[in-house]
Parts: C-alpha cells; structure tokens; sequence
C-alpha cells in the first residue's frame, strides 16, 4: 500500500475533494464535495470531522450556496442549515461567519456573480489558512516538546531510538481533522522530522473508535510508531510512567479557559493531573469562544446511541458492515464531548505560541484577539 | 424471552454447569464443567471470569482433578496448572489452597477415595459460601445506599420512582462474576428488592465489553433499569451530577487498601474523587490479600492484543462471528486490570461489613483476618 501523506482537503477549480473518514481504515475512499447538500451530508454524517475541516468543509458549503443563490436571505437559511450539523465545534460558525463577512465586505451594489466568487475565494483562503496554522502551531509545541526531552534526560532516562519520548493522545486532531498537520499531532510530526525518538499511545476512542480507525491509521502512514490501548488504560500506562505528556486536540475553549474536547478527555486530564504529567491542549485561536464564559455553558451533543450499540467492522470474510455489539434491547447513552477545567490544562498551544490556560495569559490572548481580530 | 435470574454456577452430583460468558449476551450456552481440563479452558478462555466465580471453578478443578490422582504431587501439578491461568485474581489461589487445606486435614492415612469426596466436598462448600458471602456483603452495601438516597432527599432532590438514585459500575462484578448475587451488584439487587428506585450506569468496558455484555445482560434480565454508555462518558455523567455514588468489584485488595480491578477503575476514581462522590469498593474479604504490602506490587496481567483489535458481534445477518475493529496491521497493548490507590476508595464493602480504605480500620479488619483465618 503506498503511504498517503498530503492534504486532507484538495481544493480543485470549482470543488473540493476530501477523504470520506467513515470508511476509513478499512477503505480509503475520497469524496467530491461539489454542493451545499454535499457538504451538509458530509458533517452530519461524519465523512469529515475535526474542528478545524468542519470549519472549511462548512466554508465551502456557503460557498456553494451561494453559487445557486448568493442573496442575504439565501446565505442566512444556508448558514442555519450548516450551523444545525454540529453544535460544539466553534470552529464552523466562525468559518461561516468569516465568509458570510467578506460577501457583505462587497458592499450592497455587488451582483450575484461577484458575491458568489467571494465566498468561493474565502473558503479557498480558510483553507490555505488552516495549513498556516497548523504547522504554526506544530513549531510551538516542538518547544513543549523539546522541554520534555530534556526533562527525561535530567531523569537519567534520556530519550532514544529505543527508549522514544511517550506521548499519549485521545481522539483524533491529526492531519484527518484539519487540511492538514493536524493540531494535537502537528507538533508529534514537527517532532518526528526534526528527528526526535516519538512513541505515541493512541486511545481507541470509543464510541466512534477515532483514534484507532483514523489517529492510528494516519500516524502508520505517516511512519510514526504508535500503539492503540483501550480508552480504559491510560490511565494505568501514566501510573507506570510509561507516558511523558498527554497532548489532545479540542473542539471549543470558554474564556475561562475550559476545554471542550472528545468524550472521555476529562478522565485522562485527571489522570495526568493525578500523575504529575503535562496535559497539552492544541487550539487554533478560531477555537477560543470569547462569547462563552465558562465550560458549563458549553452545549454538549448528544449523538444516536447507535454509535455505542453499533460499529463498523471487518469479519472474516473480509466484508465491511455494521455489526451490533450488544444485545439488541440495550438502552445507551451517547455523549460526544466533555469539558475539562482550565486547571487540568498545563498549556494551550495556539499559533501564536503556548499559553497557560488558567494564568492570565490566556486572557491576555484573549483581549488582543478582541482588537485584532482572529487572524 | 424468559428471564434468567438463577445462580450462575449449578452444582450436580458430580459435576458443574455454568454459563458459557463469552456467548452472552447473544447466545445462552450452558457449559458442563466435568474435568480439570474443562475447568482450566473456562478460566483461561475466559467461559467464565469474576474473582468470584474463577475461585470456584478452580476450586472444582482441583476437585476433578483430584478423581484422577489425589496424591500430593499430582495435586500439586494441577494447583500450578491452574494458578498459571489468571495471575491477578487472589480468590483462585485462595480458593486452591482452601480445597488443599481439607485434603491434607485428612492426614496421611487417607485413601485417595477419601481425599477425592474431601477435594469435592470442599469445592461445593466453597461455591454455597460464595452465595452466602454475597448475601451479606450485599446488606452492608444496602447501608451505604440507604445513606445515599438520605443524602439525596437532604439536597432537595429526593429518590423517586422518575428520579431513581444513579449508580455508576464498571466491568461486571454481577451475579455473572460469582455463584449469585454478586459483588459490586449484590447491593444494588437488594436495594432494588427493598423497593429502592435504582438506575445503574453500566461502562461498555472495553476491550472485553463485559459491561455491555454482562452486566447490562444481568441487570435486564433481573428488571433492572440500566443504560450502557462507553468507557469515555463517565467523568461527563458525574461531573454534570448525573451519578450519586461509583460501585465496583474488585480482584485483589493490597494490605494498605490499594485496589487491584478492571483496567479504567483507575480512570473512574479519579472521577469520582474530582466530583465530590463516592467510590465504593465491594470486596469479599477472600480478596484482600495481606502477603501484598501495595497496589505496586500486584502483578498485572497482559492480555493478548486481539482483544484490543477484534471483537465478538452479530452481523445484519444475524450471524455471530469476532470481527476486525482496526487495520490489521495496527500495534495494540492490553493491560487487563489497573489499580486505584486507597486514598481514592470511599468504601470497602466486604461480607463482614464496611470499612474505610486508607484508615485504620482496614488495619484492624486485616489484623483480625490474620487471628480468625479467612471464614
């Protein structure tokens, strides 16, 4: 099988192309997205997911819209629709808005033609932008990085080709949910290629199994050493010292610098806490929420209990189906994110740098985003 | 479908029958236990598993084996053999030298005849005391539910039939992991019987599933409300004050309380402890194990990767068959149990009463066992 190692997201003349991750590992299929509904079946179904790709896919969605219809009523229903998807990920509703902001830019004398190629330029834009970002942001957690390796070396347990830095991550906010680079795992390549000894852990992550189906998938391609583990056992490999630092993505940051993230986050934040451990949280800044005081106000989806009764999988004859992993009668419950408190977070590791996320740095970030805009 | 509410182990005349765990919940097999060698494949394939249930099921093996050639050394090579099955668990070995104790009581006089009905005879003692054990670990932790639903009704949130108190378990610590009534299971059955609105939280426990499967299986079948969620969702249920008290078994209690259980009861703890809840332990005293100074010290059993990566599901058409959840080429570790410090555990709930972890009755508790010799 030849490694895959580009983009996510290929921006062709008129559409885009993604990977449909709902196959994944078991069939690398790639999707075109050429329409609003095309986009809209996209993330709801989950054929791409992760803050950041929800982000440009919804993006792209608007800008299709407007293609068929680029008035200020027809974008405001278009936007409704993509907004109506998923409710926890910031990250779409400021991609909307950012292109929704560059049609009105135009002014009210523009024609349907101009107000549909501006949204299509944004959406090209946010794209681009997200690969800046990302590998931005890689470069800061390298140092993060760096700082562990020499934090083993003052152990006596330096870090090796065989005694790799152990680093364990929850979900997937790799290169399969961004453009590409990934956030949590774009400083895990950065790390990788400036030569640095990396083993990752890589949570299972049930109920949709992320981490084994997608995390685990693209660190192989990418020739990443990395180990899949039940979500159950972190926190036993951190009680072993089997773990140097735990870094996660996450879908939304409250102002006070609560994490919403990944169902299942918050355990191995405690874990890490309890075990003296680093626990880094990737964000783009597009993934801080001024308007959100605290994480309790964070809404959190509640999915189909499907995806717990329910999975896709291989059987021996080589066939991929839904298979059912429980009793048919069952009653589940499917909750897709959690919040973990600003004071289990050692760092936020943004674009612009690290930043304590219960310290008054974050809030410092935060004004200047206030008057400089999110870039 | 009929409801099974029995014991899970039937003693007969000369033989065993018990459920076959690794069907459930989508086939009810029966299996005949008749030999050492039918007893060392339940244990070691997992047909049966539960502290509990696997002292037991030793118990008789060496009662089987016993028929063949009840010499010292011949008993020796079967205690061995089935020690070498389950390493972590302390009620196998246990249950061994229980059963060996009886025959060498005999002295050396006796006929292996005499020796053999003595191996027997012990191993159906141990099963009834099983139930009895239960039974009344099963009113202590009556007590502590009853506190619970006081403490609920003091919040002004008081226990109703549409407002059931909220328990939270992991892995199965049910009838299915003893003879009857279980251990973790024990007291919610008795609350339930004493007319006590319960609602269980069942972990799906991965990689085994034996929440999903087992325990949710039990519960159902015993009328209990229940509602599988995944490993992941439990910091989320407790932190937004959907859980008033975490239950679990356990497989080995260290001599300063540290408890030895499923992987992810760690993870829970962790939770419950951050929340403000408490994390009860139900522990019959055959677990605690005094040769055992720390949790450090326990060994931990590594089970085989496939666990992680492949599963037992039914496809769309109906067929029952283990199934691929990853690419295969995809590396996987499976620690099967983690172990939670004392500081972390509320409550051990044993046959003989509750006592707190980390304090001192622990100590009196295990000074007395020391003097009286396990019951």
């Amino acid at each position: 099988m030849s490694l895959w190692n580009g983009p996510t997201l290929e921006v062709h003349a008129d559409h885009a192309r993604t990977l449909d991750q709902t196959r994944l590992p078991f069939e690398v299929v790639w999707l075109d997205l050429t329409s609003l509904p095309d986009c809209l079946r996209a993330i709801d179904t989950m054929q791409v997911r992760g803050a950041p790709l929800i982000g440009v896919v919804a993006a792209f969605g608007l800008a299709f819209a407007a293609r068929e219809d680029a008035s200020e009523s027809a974008l405001a229903v278009a936007m409704a629709r993509l907004r109506a998807t998923r409710p926890t990920a910031v990250n779409l509703q400021w991609a909307l808005e950012q292109v929704h902001a560059a049609v009105r830019a135009l002014g009210p004398q523009a024609g349907s033609a101009v107000r549909a190629r501006q949204a299509w330029g944004k959406a090209v834009a946010l794209a681009r932008q997200d690969i800046e970002i990302n590998a931005a942001l890689g470069g800061h957690g390298l140092a993060l990085i760096l700082e562990r390796v020499r934090w083993r070396a003052a152990q006596g347990r330096p870090v090796r080709a065989d005694a790799p830095l152990q680093l364990l991550t929850h979900c997937n906010a790799g290169r399969l949910a961004t453009v590409d680079h990934g956030t949590a795992l774009a400083p895990i390549y950065r790390a990788v290629s400036e030569g640095i000894p990396v083993h990752v852990w890589v949570d299972e992550t049930r109920p949709r199994n992320q981490g084994a189906n997608l995390t685990a998938w693209e660190l192989m391609q990418a020739g990443v050493a990395c180990t899949v583990v039940a979500d159950n056992a972190g926190g036993w490999l951190m009680q072993q010292g089997r773990v140097d630092a735990v870094i996660v993505g996450c879908d939304r940051v409250a102002a006070n610098g609560d994490v919403a993230n990944k169902i299942g986050t918050l355990l191995k934040a405690l874990a890490a806490c309890d075990a003296g451990l680093p626990f880094w949280v990737a964000c783009p800044t597009a993934t801080l929420d001024l308007a959100t005081p605290t994480g309790q106000a964070i809404r959190i989806e509640m999915r189909t209990p499907r995806e717990v009764t329910h999975m896709l999988a291989r059987s021996p004859n080589g066939e991929i189906a839904e298979v059912a992993l429980m009793a048919e009668d069952v009653c589940a419950l499917n909750p897709a994110f959690d919040v973990t408190p600003a004071r289990l977070v050692t760092a936020l590791i943004t674009e612009r740098g690290c930043i304590d996320a219960s310290g008054s740095a974050l809030r410092t970030l935060m004004a200047s985003i206030l008057d400089q805009g999110v870039p």
